[in-house]
Formats: structure tokens, C-alpha cells, sequence
């Protein structure tokens, strides 16, 4: 009889380092269960961007799930009055966190991840944080990784009760974008499909400028590869 | 020149436990913001009671906010093809987890909570859970809250940069429902606006029966005080 594949819970936003990440943990073996959130932001191209990677890549399930983050407020990726920072000198600057930081994002992603990973019966999560190429977000360090993997194994009935030990995986966390973007290649990964801009215009072409566009151009300089998106002149 | 309140994010459900908290918070002097979800819960009633005690404690900002926690199922509450557990022998069985139990609940509630708290500059959060009435969820003990503060203090950026530490406050974490319901009688907390009835029948009247019911009338049969609420004959 051959051994069922685990299963494993995967955020996937649309851009490319989530769908990298989901090309990692398929590559795994795993059964992937694909999360994707609807929370106010500015763009449906996102939201299409992780449809087409889930499809592409192959997943069991793709839920997206709409969350109010928006209403809170206090980030330029859910608040109109905000504008999406262009063409900052401190992109790589790890003290400056930029106005895209959305309050808490990641601590919210994860609890959803491990609340569908519970009924699932899964316990391994995959997060397509990043902290090479550093954007300034305290929520993609290992540091906060470890503590939401150890908050995990305390909070569920399943961790409590000995049936599994949560594991937040993180393969690309020290990746550059450049061997991000080397790697998902190799693993067939359709960069086509993603979607990086924080402020695309009407046709979808993406901007250029801001903090998102700048490191995913950088990466693909990096990785010698062509991008395969469109972007204003 | 009168020195500011500080501000708290209360989570409150409508039930006695969360009415209690807000009660302790609001007697600290603090500012609360009070925060409510609408998760796909059998009744309307409970956030009825949400609103009642929120008026009626006093607080700045009243939020109820919409997930969707019930589409991953698994529990009594989410889920209707899975039955409420009437008349449980083992009620205070600590290794029992009660299918009343929500995968990651208050992981989620807590990490909303972190995420308006970091929009409006505050740094206190309160939690009503309670570990010594234990109901066997694994995410109302001390171990999880401490694990969830500490995955706090990594997860924002007003942490990071040192504008302040997070904490977690469960003042009735270790309060029998007797003295919770004591100490929340003595601050004015009016529990006939609360609601613990997981299976209240069409007229609101509580069942008397489910776990929550029935420490909730241990609570006051302790307390040497009258249940103001309707229970079914």
C-alpha cells in the first residue's frame, strides 16, 4: 500500500515568493491546502495571481478567506489615505519599516493556517517569509517565526492532546530574491502568473517603483532570468 | 494637566466571562476598545449581549468583526452537523477537550486584538480566559497566553522599535466562577445582560444543560447569588 502524502497547509498571496514556497512543499511530497486572504487590499489582480499559481502548481484545496484587516486601518496596502511609498533610497534598510506594513498580518495568516492545519489533521505549515533581501517587516524574522511555531504547540487541542508538533516552515527565509527566483524556476514555478506590484494601473501593468516591484526587478538581475510581467513604461 | 488613560483592547463575547474583564479593565481606568467577533456562531444572542454589556460598562469604541472561522468546521459551535454535548460527566475533566472546542479560537481573537492595538497605540489587551473552571480548552491556559504575549512582542513593528510592550492581562485566569461572578457583582457588572447558553432555544431561554450553562450556575450557586437569566423549565 503506498504511504498517504502528509498534508500541509500553504500561504499563498499570489506573489512570487509564496508561490515559490508552494513549489517548495509540493516538490515535498505534500498534499498542499492553499490559503489565500481577501483583506481590503487594493488589488484583485492578487487574489487572480494566487488562483492561477494554486491551479499552475497543483493544489487539494485553494481556500481564500476574507478577513476585515482593512478596517483597522494604519498600513498603505489597506488604508486609501496612505500613499504606497515609490522609490525609497532605504529599501534594504532593516530599521525602517515602510508604510506597506500592515499591523499584525502575519500573526493573523498563521492562526488562520493553524485553525484549518487543526481540522485537516495537518501540522505542517508553509510561510513564504523572507528576511534576506530585508523589506523592514517584523513578522518575517525567524525570531517571530519560532515564537508563533512555540505559541502553535501550546494553543491547539491536537499539539495538547500528542497527536502531531506544529512546524512553520520557512524555506526561503534566507534565500535572496535572486535564488528565490533560481530555485522556483527549477521547480517549474510559472512566474507569469504572480503578481508583486503594490500599486499596478489600470491594465494591470505593474509600477516599478515601489518597494515590492524594486526587489522582485532586483531578484530577476539577480537570477540572470527575464521578468515575465509587464510594467508602465 | 490630566494624564491620558492608557488604552485597552478588551475581546468580549457577551458572556460572563469577558463581561467580568471588561468590568476589571474598565476599573483600572483604562480606555477600552472593545472587540467582538461574528464567527459563524449558532446565535445572534450572544452578540446581542455584547452590545448590552459594552454600552452598558462604558466603552470608547465598540468593533464586532466578521470571520469566517466556521468554514474550516470542527467544532459544536461552527459546525451544525456536529452536536452541542449535553449533561457531560466529566465536566471538570481537564484532559477532556470538549467538542465545543474551536480550533486555534483565541489565537485568532488575540491576534486581531495585537493588530488594533498596534493601530491605536495600545499595549494592553484583556483576555477572560479562565483555567481553574477548566473546560479543557488548551488555549485558555497561562502556558498559550504567555507563548502568544512573547510572539507579540516579535510580531509588530511598534515592539520592534521599542515603542512599548505588549501585554496580555487575564485577571480572572485563576478566578473560580464563584469569585468571578462575586468580583464582577462588587464593579457593577450586570450579568443579566450576558449570555453563556451554547444551545438557547428560540426564545433565548438557556438550556441549562451544556457545559458553559452549567458552570455558569455553579458560578453562581457559589457566589450565593440569583442567575438573573431565563432557563428552560
Amino acid at each position: 500500500m503506498r504511504q498517504q502524502n502528509k498534508k500541509a497547509v500553504v500561504l499563498l498571496s499570489g506573489g512570487l515568493d509564496s508561490a515559490t514556497t508552494l513549489g517548495i512543499a509540493k516538490s515535498k511530497s505534500y498534499d498542499c491546502y492553499a490559503l489565500t486572504f481577501r483583506y481590503g487590499q487594493r488589488h484583485q489582480i492578487e487574489l487572480n495571481s494566487a488562483r492561477k499559481v494554486a491551479a499552475s502548481i497543483g493544489v487539494k484545496e485553494h481556500r481564500i478567506i476574507d478577513i476585515e484587516l482593512g478596517s483597522f486601518g494604519g498600513s498603505a496596502l489597506t488604508d486609501f489615505s496612505i500613499d504606497v511609498p515609490k522609490d525609497r533610497a532605504d529599501l534594504e534598510s532593516a530599521n525602517n519599516i515602510p508604510q506597506t506594513y500592515v499591523p499584525a498580518r502575519n500573526t493573523i495568516f498563521l492562526s488562520y493556517a493553524l485553525a484549518w492545519a487543526e481540522v485537516l489533521k495537518a501540522f505542517d505549515i508553509f510561510i513564504g517569509v523572507n528576511s534576506t533581501d530585508y523589506s523592514g517587516y517584523p513578522d518575517c524574522r525567524g525570531e517571530f517565526i519560532n515564537a508563533f511555531e512555540n505559541t502553535a504547540n501550546l494553543a491547539t487541542a491536537a499539539a495538547v492532546q500528542g497527536k502531531g508538533v506544529y512546524k512553520i516552515h520557512t524555506p526561503i527565509i534566507e534565500m535572496t530574491k535572486g535564488r528565490i527566483i533560481k530555485t522556483g524556476t527549477e521547480l517549474g514555478v510559472d512566474y507569469s502568473l504572480t503578481h508583486s506590484c503594490y500599486d499596478p494601473d489600470e491594465a494591470g501593468r505593474s509600477c516599478g517603483r515601489c518597494d515590492s516591484c524594486r526587489l522582485r526587478l532586483k531578484g530577476f538581475a539577480e537570477a540572470g532570468l527575464p521578468d515575465p510581467l509587464k510594467y508602465v513604461e
